[in-house]
């Protein structure tokens, strides 16, 4: 393999040059994704939606564990179902694809046009709260009917104009949590249980740290009390939201007359919750790790811990090699990272090895292997890591490699998130006043935490100056309360402000 | 437990008192899924959904163990893609749900009505072959990159006017397979393979023997060349169609432009086929093993195999009492049955013994314990099988039941199977002539055998006098050439001909 490969980058353009088109790249080098001919979607493809799949089952390992069950409501909701609740349908009115036809018949012309108008039109779910709340006001009758723990795994449809793989699409995936107690305060602990549950999946199995805060009102869900948030940044600094779970409070049990029989006879509402994450965390996790070279994943959410390349120079030495290889992924596969055997792939296209190598270098697999004559021979691998440079890579005895392997992936997963961890304390600030907050702005920007009155009138002239947005009252303030950068008027606690996707 | 209780059923009406009626109350009673407020659309309960979670973990596994790849392709599929191939839209156009709008408004009356018109309408997948051949269309280039093998797992949408739970709802969940191929034989082989993945996933997993086929012309997927189909027998000895496979020769590749330069450097149409199973599996289980008492589930498809019931009288015996519940979970939990750990659940509920009995056999589970107070001391546990009559229990020690309880398993599995291939033998015959052909279906019916020439005036004729159709062509035709019992012309096999859901 030349130099002259390693020293170029596979991605254009680089992280430096555009980052936003860079993001594409990366997409596109590791197949993970594409824009689809329908308006606004994606299309997953495999590599990407096995990603998802990894991430399906972690998660939902954890939402059982937490004593939810899943189920599965209908995709379409009766347009009456969103009036119930006043600020719901305000939210989601303008994005909402509607269902008006049931068949299609030719006309005049002959061409098929929609027919069957229903009496009344269907929503796609932009988000099921209304649904399921109707449904909770059957099942719960008694406090012996609480709590009431469910999930669901779902597409959504919000017209979006403005799409990015991932990040926003008119349709995505994603878990809806949706669950009902007899007290506000339960309400309340399950809402924080599950946005610690997502803390902790973003930073243990996505190597991605994220504070943890509440939002201001402008950014609260439609018909929430309370929004939860866990807060990312990725490398441009920017924000991306990366879950939120939320505290109805009496709203949708109100609305939907949640009502049940408390153990001393009296009829109450019932508390509600609801809490999400969704395909989103995709492109979190692309921009959290990936380089100039493609994608990086962490080994806990890779669809393959090792690919084993197989190199064959002549034909004769085909048989030895390929045996070798299958000899190896059978031990490697008999090997257990965090409760999941190992996943191997073995890459048998006639490709030169470089090509080879690269194409998943930029795939983000964790661990490559090199499998020519000389390691048959030698009984070694020819080994290299995707946090370290691609031409960095280390000649190791068989024996040694599946001694350490599981090793060097926990080392690999740690070494990401020690990365991303400095990356965001470097580049989150205390800001003390209001120059200093534009300053910061308009220059490279990160997180800023600092303290504001509240006043919605200042978030929005924020907004139109420098398109910075309040993520978060974090729940890690440890300076109380403070003064207000902008007025010298009290303020209660610290708020971060960030650009953000 | 009084005896009375044992002597009554638990559902009503009975199969024999009314078998579609018997059906529904067996849905509620294991409280499977219920009816929701969108037409024609189910909520499917947890209960429910974790049957159809097994059946997707196991299926998934055999999916991708023969070399597919899961995806997912948008929701939404633009109608003139629909259009492209002529049968395809000709069987569908009756049934498509019609997206028309992107959001909503208000109107001069300040009611909220659909906004913002589509210039071309979407409608909601009937099923994918369309938007995926667009996408095959460009990622095939090569002989490289076939075969291409890909599968996803989503919902689907058919406007259906008459629905029942499971069997027949306007959104269902499926998988759906879509491959390409260079040659038809290898598309061909492709169908037929995963029509034996579905027909042993029948039998070994869901206990359901099927009879494997071929469809007539009149009831072939629209755009097929083949369709290949298993048919299982419910208890009213009615078909239901459990699993379809598609070989669609070059119709949607011609129709979409897949095509791919040969080896030899020749432009070619792909080859390519479809095979899908759906939520309505949950339906054929329920109707093939469930009694008058309530669900019956196999126990490689159950959501738990055992069930741990404490039987508390005294207050003070509760600690104890739970305690050893707790610990013989543990116990259970450490086993396997067919690679999946034993699922156990407690029921903890203050419900008299008797009625927390009743409503875990009327969900089903293989096989339940009752801990008391006896027990404990004893070191025992009273068992009984839901392949069992109720009031069969038998009480044997605690070592004895965790040494025996995989192949109590096993056990039940098989009885369960072999009772399903018992009736399906039973009522399957082969006829001779006409008049014994309406004698049968004007009597119990079941499967029929026949020879006929294939003429759809005479199918038509059949199916509107004795609402009959033709299931299959089966495989295992042992007979060859024969005469049509209804010409006395040649036929060149044997058809089976049923009532049909």
């Amino acid at each position: 393999m030349s130099s002259a490969t390693t020293l170029k980058t596979a991605i254009t353009p680089t992280r430096e040059q555009n980052y936003p088109e860079w993001y594409q790249q990366v997409i596109k080098a590791a197949d993970l994704a594409e824009v689809s001919p329908v308006k606004g979607c994606m299309t997953i493809k495999p590599w990407g939606y096995a990603i998802w799949e990894n991430m399906q089952r972690i998660m939902d390992d954890e939402i059982k564990a937490t004593g939810h069950k899943n189920l599965y409501f209908p995709l379409m909701i009766p347009l009456n179902y969103l009036q119930k609740e006043a600020e719901h349908i305000e939210g989601f009115a303008k994005e909402c694809a509607v269902v008006t036809h049931h068949r299609l018949a030719k006309n005049d012309e002959g061409k098929l046009v929609p027919a069957g108008e229903l009496e009344e039109p269907y929503i796609l779910r932009p988000t099921s709260e209304t649904i399921i709340g109707e449904a909770f006001s059957r099942w719960i009758q008694s406090y012996r009917d609480l709590p009431l723990l469910t999930n669901q795994w779902a597409n959504i449809v919000r017209w979006e104009l403005r799409t990015r793989l991932f990040l926003r699409t008119t349709e995505f995936l994603w878990q809806e949590g949706h669950t009902a107690h007899a007290t506000a305060e339960e309400a309340m602990q399950e809402s924080r249980m599950m946005l610690d549950v997502y803390a902790r999946f973003a930073e243990e199995i996505l190597a991605m740290p994220v504070i943890k805060g509440e939002k201001t009102e402008s950014e609260r869900f439609p018909g929430a009390v309370n929004t939860y948030t866990i807060e990312a940044m990725m490398q441009d600094k920017k924000a991306l939201q990366s879950g939120t779970s939320h505290f109805l409070g009496q709203h949708f049990s109100r609305s939907f007359n949640i009502k049940y029989l408390s153990a001393e006879g009296r009829e109450e509402f019932a508390w509600t919750t609801s809490w999400g994450t969704t395909t989103r965390l995709i492109g979190a996790l692309v921009m959290t790790h990936s380089d100039d070279n493609g994608l990086v994943l962490p080994p806990r959410i890779a669809p393959a811990h090792v690919v084993i390349l197989p190199v064959i120079h002549k034909e004769e030495d085909r048989a030895n090699i390929l045996e070798y290889c299958q000899q190896l992924a059978a031990q490697l596969r008999k090997l257990h990272f965090h409760e999941r055997k190992l996943a191997v792939e073995i890459d048998t296209r006639d490709l030169p090895g470089g090509e080879k190598g690269w194409s998943w270098y930029k795939k983000g697999v964790p661990v490559r292997v090199e499998i020519g004559n000389k390691e048959c021979s030698a009984n070694t691998v020819f080994m290299g890591r995707r946090d370290h440079e691609y031409k960095n890579r280390v000649s190791i005895s068989q024996t040694e490699f599946l001694q350490k392997i599981v090793g060097e992936l926990d080392d690999i997963q740690n070494n990401l998130l020690q990365r991303a961890k400095e990356f965001k304390n470097k580049n989150t600030v205390s800001i003390n006043n209001k120059d200093d907050f534009y300053e910061f702005f308009k220059g490279d920007g990160g997180f800023a935490r600092i303290h504001w009155n509240g006043d919605q009138a200042i978030e929005a002239k924020i907004k139109s100056d420098l398109s910075v947005t309040s993520r978060c009252i974090p729940f890690d303030d440890q300076t109380g309360a403070g003064k207000c950068i902008f007025t010298g008027e009290e303020s209660k606690q610290e708020v971060i402000f960030a650009k953000a996707y």
